[in-house]
C-alpha cells in the first residue's frame, strides 16, 4: 500500500517524516566523506559549452529532466528545483487527490541554505576532486530535504482537516492571522523530540565501526549538526511551507493551479 | 587529496573498500523501505515508445547517457552497465596511470544478482507502487556494488605490486595457473574480519530508533543478510575481476584495450 492510497492522518505523515530523517541523514553522512568542493556551485568552471551556470547547477537541470519524462514531477510530494521540465513520455495515471490545488516550491531557499550552509559544515576537507561524486549525493541531499520540507504541505492538511482545530483554522485564516496560525502550527514538544531523535540516530548511524579508541568509535559527523540543521533550518522552512499552504487553503483554485498542481498524479 | 595521487598500496585499497561497505549497507536499507516491485525489472510494461526492456532499464541507460557526458566513465573505477554512452561534453583531464589497460566489466552479472537475488530478499513488501523511488535507489545500489566489485582491479594491482608477493604471481600468471592464483589472492583471515564488520555495520546502520521492545530496537533488514550478500556475491565477483585482471596482467596492452582504459581520466 502506497502513502496516498487510504486515510492520510497526520500519524501517517510524522511516520514518513520519521523515516525520512534518515533517509537525509545517511545522504549527508556519505557527502561528508568527499571534500567541499566549492567549484562545482560556481557558475562557468567546468567548460560547458552554452551554459554558464555551475556543474552541480548543470547536473540537477539535466537529472530533472530525466526524472521529469518519467512522471517524477506528477507526484505531489516531488517539486523540481529548475523550470523547463520535459513532458512526460508515460502515459499518465490517475491517483485519489490529496492537497489543495498550489503552486508552493520554496526550492530555492533550499539550494541555497543546503550550498552555503549545510556543506560547508558537513565536509571537513576543502577539494578533493571528486566532483561528479559530491555532486551526485548532492542531488540525493537536496532531493531528501526538499521532499521533507514540501511534506508540510501534507501536515498542514492533516491539521487543517483535524475536527479539533478545524474551527479554529478556518477562523485563523480568514482573518488572515498570520502568527496565530503559526502558533497553532506549532508544537513544541513534537519538536523537542525531534532534535534528541535526529541527535541519536545522527550518532549511531554515523559511527565508524573499524576505528575506535577505547571501544568509542570515531563519528563520521559531528552529531550536534545535524539537530542544529533541523532547527535552524529544515523546520522553519517546513513551517514556512505550512503556513503558506494554508493561508491559501480556503482560496477557490484557479485552473491553471489545478493544472499545474495536477489532480492526476502518482507515487513516484 | 584523492584516491590516485600518491603511491597506491594495498591499505590505502582495503580502507577505500571498508568505507564503500556504508555506502552499500546504506543504500540497501533505503531500498528495503520499498516493495520489491518487480513490474520495474519486467520488459514492456510501462508503454514506453520505442524502447521494449524494462523501466529500470529505461532510466539506467539515460543517467548513464548523462553522466558520461560529464566524464563519469573516463574513470577508471566507474563502469557503465550499458553501452552507447555519450561523449563527454567537457574538456578530458590528464591523471596518472594506475591500471594495466583492460576492458573487465562483470555488469551483467551484478545486475541479474542484484534483481533476482538481492531485491527480493531485502523487500519484505511485494509492491507499494513506488517504482521511481524504487528504481532511483537501484541504481544507487548497483553503481555502489559496481564500484565495490571492479575495485578488485585495484586490490588485484596492489598485490602483483608487492614485493612480497610479486614474483609468485609473475610466475602463476605466465603458466596460468587459475586455481593457484585464486588461492594466493584469497586471504581467509581478512574475508572472515570483513563479514564480522559488515554484520555489525548491518546491526547498526539499520536500527529504527523510533521504535523498540525492551529498549531493544528494531532492525530494517535483516542483518545477517549483509554478510550473507558479501560471502555468496560480492566477494566472488570481486575475486573473479581479481583473477581476470591478473591473468591478462602482462599482455602487452593493443592500442584500442588502451584507448578504453583511458591513460587519460579523472576521479569522479
Amino acid at each position: 500500500m502506497n502513502f496516498f492510497e487510504g486515510e492520510m492522518s497526520l500519524e501517517k505523515v510524522r511516520q514518513t517524516l520519521i523515516r525520512l530523517e534518515d533517509t537525509i541523514i545517511f545522504q549527508l553522512i556519505e557527502r561528508s566523506q568527499f571534500g567541499r568542493n566549492k567549484i562545482i556551485y560556481e557558475n562557468n568552471k567546468f567548460g560547458f559549452k552554452n551554459f554558464s551556470g555551475s556543474f552541480l547547477e548543470y547536473y540537477v537541470r539535466e537529472r530533472e529532466s530525466l526524472d521529469s519524462s518519467i512522471r517524477r514531477y506528477d507526484s505531489p510530494d516531488e517539486l523540481p528545483f529548475f523550470n523547463k521540465l520535459q513532458s512526460p513520455i508515460l502515459p499518465k495515471l490517475e491517483y485519489p487527490k490529496v492537497l489543495h490545488p498550489n503552486n508552493i516550491n520554496v526550492n530555492n531557499k533550499i539550494w541555497d541554505s543546503y550550498i552555503n550552509n549545510v556543506v560547508p559544515r558537513i565536509c571537513p576537507i576543502d577539494d578533493d576532486s571528486n566532483y561528479g561524486s559530491s555532486a551526485t549525493i548532492d542531488i540525493s541531499c537536496l532531493q531528501a530535504l526538499s521532499r521533507r520540507i514540501h511534506f508540510g504541505k501534507f501536515v498542514a492538511e492533516a491539521k487543517f482537516t483535524d475536527p479539533k482545530y478545524h474551527e479554529e483554522y478556518v477562523k485563523l485564516i480568514t482573518n488572515k492571522e498570520k502568527d496565530k496560525i503559526y502558533e497553532l502550527l506549532t508544537n513544541k514538544e513534537v519538536e523537542k523530540k525531534l532534535l534528541a531523535r535526529v541527535e541519536k540516530k545522527a550518532r549511531t548511524f554515523g559511527q565508524d565501526i573499524e576505528f575506535k579508541d577505547n571501544e568509542i568509535p570515531h563519528l563520521k559527523i559531528q552529531p550536534t549538526l545535524i539537530p542544529e540543521l533541523y532547527r535552524d533550518f529544515i523546520i522553519p522552512l517546513t513551517k514556512e511551507v505550512e503556513l503558506e499552504y494554508l493561508l491559501n487553503r480556503l482560496n477557490e483554485p484557479n485552473m491553471s493551479e489545478e493544472e499545474k498542481q495536477g489532480n492526476l498524479y502518482l507515487i513516484f
